[in-house]
């Protein structure tokens, strides 16, 4: 654990951050979790009515590897949350000259928030409105999502290429804390926790 | 954010630990939100059945002045977890032999975890069995509890010390991530996640 001098844990102080919500996304048609922007989003407290994410618990799947697949677990990945910057770090790194945030499913993006991947657990973020959502993880980008990738890009290798480069830079998966309406273009207040390493 | 010198920020791994689950407590009565010791738990998705706390959702209090008092929000505090150690610091600098857990409806008791508040939000508590709870948040003492010491101190001071005295060691509040049984004196592994400074 990091201590100071004294041995106690070196806490470091919350703060608030803001940012413009550039774009609110929804699923687009049943067969596939790719979303199209929208003018904005009703969150509920089980997150974006529709969705397939939508739900207090979900079923494990292979990111869960501790828990037996198929099992119904609390979900903690209602929203997927990107940022402008990161995706065009992850366009350039691919060679692309953008990486749009419904190939990959993102609901909400965010512009003006350094690494946006690296809010920490806890991290929320306050809506016109009203509405709140509370990071949860930082999301961990997967193949299917290369593979909706290269569906656009038309070149095969995106598929596996896509994780490797989008890893630490493929934002953050979030709940829903407080329901309401977001709308694309307004601001967010980003309330950033107490952290300490242990 | 704490950056290398490369400016890539400083990721300290996850690491494993265990500990033993020393005490699993039940709601005594429907007048208080004491916990009183039992043999085992039923942790499912809401939290432990019968508790006030169970629920995916619950009513915004104090502890959130961000939002309404009374609006419906994400739970993040199904289950109260605190460690023999902490326990025993607190009791130490309030001048009793000891503080129970149940004075304080703590639902969990863990031993042989250093420094449990600290635990970081996402750390995973793996139980014999099955069942997963995942910490929320370092839990921040309040008068309430105090004033159930007070009760069975008979020292009315304590209503307010307890609050000064126990921050940083009042344990963690947590979701219930995977349903199971949980049972007194069974072995826990513990996974904290990945940490930085954001």
């Amino acid at each position: 654990m990091s201590r100071d001098l004294l041995g106690a844990v070196s806490v470091h102080p919350g703060r608030r951050l803001t940012a413009r919500l550039a774009q609110t996304l929804a699923v687009a048609g049943a067969a596939s979790f790719e979303t199209a922007p929208v003018a904005g989003l009703t969150l509920t407290l089980e997150g974006v009515p529709g969705d397939p994410h939508a739900g207090f618990t979900r079923r494990a799947g292979p990111r869960e590897p501790w828990h037996p697949r198929g099992t119904e677990i609390r979900s903690g990945r209602q929203l997927s949350i990107v940022s402008v910057e990161e995706l065009a770090e992850i366009a350039g790194a691919m060679g692309l000259p953008a990486v749009e945030a419904g190939w990959i499913g993102a609901d909400l993006v965010l512009d003006g928030l350094p690494s946006l991947s690296f809010l920490p657990a806890g991290t929320r973020l306050f809506f016109e409105g009203g509405a709140c959502v509370v990071v949860e993880a930082q999301n961990a980008p997967c193949r299917d999502a290369g593979r909706a990738i290269a569906g656009h890009t038309g070149r095969p290798g995106d598929e596996l290429s896509f994780p490797k480069i989008a890893k630490r830079l493929r934002g953050a998966v979030a709940s829903v804390e407080r329901a309401g309406e977001v709308t694309a273009g307004s601001d967010v207040t980003v309330r950033v926790p107490e952290q300490w390493v242990y």
